[in-house]
């Protein structure tokens, strides 16, 4: 397993493999590696002939007041995880690599990314489309994976995908959770012991919104009031939002006729959680 | 020589040349062909095994009160001297083809967009930099083709293409002349013939300001007042600005020590025209 830390140095790697017909899987991550990672590199190792994992904690993608600073860092237990799931090159640029003094072009999808999680967190879309951009530029994939867990995030780089013309693809895996349901995320670790207890709500008033709608009930406002309900009993819990929406367009829907999105995020204390489900 | 108006088309094509280890030279154009592009397409031809040439009026890039639906559009002359000089593949796609229902992603300089030529075309630099990463990620070349006739637009492609890792390179070419001196624009055939004999003041004041600066003048706003003088001196001429700049950074420079750009925009009745000189 390689590590490279320059983007041109990848560039010219990733080249040189091209050139003898490989193909090229990439998994971005900020680090942090769980178990919903580790199933996006066994695909991608599955799909490839050589998986690329990117560890960048990207500051443009964090609000002035949020976790830029405190989020986990741990590069060796990351490359350690990656090594035994069969990565062949760790990219680890710092940030002096990625936005060099001067820097001045962002990529805005302006649609999709002012709101849901656009609406609380304004620039941070324009930032993750960015990093992804340059990420895909620098690495080049012949296929791009990211999980579902972030499904709105999902959604707009589908878009900036299609929009700009990029020749790669975009493959989304299921959300892997914690044997309670809670949904993998490096930021589970901030929970204290009783948020983390409280935590399985997020998923479990999904799974009863998805039993409503299994048993005829349509009417979008009332599934949410129930859901919304379901939460507030859990003491810790501070609901953000939860939305029922259209897949692809994230317009909101009032009657449930096919498929749609359900979306949440609930804060416990300072740690603020998101999740989501599909219903077909 | 291929005409290709799908962009995935292009791709495809484009895609099994590079197979072939063949280079793609591109010169992107909105038609009305003159002399100028003829130089770029030369050079491609010259430096690169294909060459494509891009024939696209791009709407984003002209405001609302600008002349989008009359700029001067002939297909089959330009094809002609596409072929002529040696193009290999002509892309010539449709508006819908480029901006698909529900485009929403969009590309933002947002240090050199909004001075000089952007602060008179508030939107204009996002639309030229939208089109241009749409178009090298549909040709995917190895060198592009610009023309110092439009400087400011050069160099924010650069830092576009250095801020985003693109892995192509920029060449730009010698601004090419009229006989008199006006350099070559498709707009100049909007001049009436006592606004085109005016035109000629805008390199001739150029060329004044150069003179200046050989003789040992330094201070940028003399040089200004005297190129102002000159220009003013022709009736029908309306100076938008004359500036003289860091040629990278197109910030404002007092007293001329190293290179600087100096660039003008004058207009002749309706007819806004531009113009500049890099001085070593």
């Amino acid at each position: 397993m390689q590590i490279i830390k320059e983007p041109h140095k990848l560039t010219a790697i990733i080249k040189s493999y091209k050139k003898r017909g490989k193909t090229i899987g990439f998994v971005p991550t900020m680090g942090a590696l769980h178990n919903g990672h580790v199933s996006l590199i066994k695909k991608a190792r599955k799909e490839n002939n050589i998986v690329v994992l990117s560890i960048f904690v990207n500051p443009t993608q964090f609000g002035p007041k949020e976790d830029y600073k405190k989020y986990p860092r741990n590069f060796s237990r990351d490359s350690a995880i990656a090594k035994k799931t069969g990565v062949d090159i760790i990219f680890a640029p710092e940030v002096k690599d990625i936005y060099k003094s001067g820097f001045s072009t962002y990529i805005e999808e302006t649609n999709l990314s002012h709101i849901l999680e656009g609406a609380i967190r304004p620039d941070h879309f324009r930032g993750v489309t960015t990093v992804v951009l340059k990420l895909f530029n620098t690495v080049q994939p012949d296929i791009s994976y990211f999980g579902q867990k972030d499904y709105q995030q999902a959604v707009i780089i589908k878009k900036m995908v299609k929009d700009l013309n990029l020749d790669t693809e975009i493959k989304v895996l299921p959300t892997v959770r914690e044997k309670d349901s809670l949904a993998q995320s490096s930021r589970n670790i901030y929970l204290n012991k009783e948020e983390r207890k409280s935590a399985i709500v997020l998923y479990s008033s999904l799974i009863y919104a998805k039993e409503l709608i299994e048993n005829g009930l349509t009417d979008a406002e009332e599934i949410k009031k129930r859901m919304r309900e379901t939460i507030t009993k859990e003491r810790l819990a501070k609901i953000d939002y939860i939305e029922i929406r259209e897949p692809e367009t994230l317009q909101p829907v009032k009657k449930i006729t096919r498929e749609v999105v359900i979306l949440l995020a609930v804060k416990f204390g300072k740690v603020r959680l998101i999740d989501n489900v599909i219903m077909n």
